[in-house]
């Protein structure tokens, strides 16, 4: 596949890191991936990963985060919707407590 | 969209942040772009995304990285395949200098 016809290439990208309160507890683990399925079906979202940190292990790599949530937008119009909506702010309503941290990169094309 | 048609939900995520030393020389930032685009044309990225830091601006909003480079793996295979790639090495050779520090997130699917 060539660069030019790689696909989310200009986009707008919202990318957030969970560290939760309880990392090690299934319930809350639970409780929080259910949070996170229902948060990327707002209909501005074009593409969506939920993650964990991978194995991989060297001194540049932050692998202290629980939770990786990757979201991508067709521009920042579309990320404005998503932040004020409802679906999102049930999402830190229900969990804002679960989180003791969480670092935002939005990250738009060169 | 519907989530289970989502694309890139259960890749392999490698996310780079990039702080320059200088990020307002613009000749220096000129280099780091060619070399970034030249890296992306790995054969094992299914996709990626050259990023600055967008508009949005709230208190967890980490806005103070240079670039952010996302590329997108099948597996960690695959990911392995590009660390130890010429092109990538050839990358770190000519850029590690133009850097102070560097922060990676590889994340999989949950």
């Amino acid at each position: 596949m060539k660069n030019e016809e790689k696909e989310f290439g200009k986009l707008f990208i919202h990318h957030v890191y969970f560290w939760l309160k309880e990392p090690g507890k299934q319930p809350v683990r639970n409780k929080f991936e259910k949070a996170l399925k229902k948060l990327i079906s707002i209909e501005t979202i074009l593409d969506s990963h939920l993650g964990v940190p991978a194995k991989t292990n060297r001194g540049v790599i932050d692998r202290s985060y629980s939770y990786s949530l990757l979201v991508t937008f067709k521009n920042k119009k579309d990320q404005d919707v998503y932040q004020t909506h409802p679906t999102h702010l049930e999402f830190i309503d229900k969990c804002g407590e679960l989180w003791n941290r969480v670092v935002v990169y939005d990250s738009v094309s060169i």
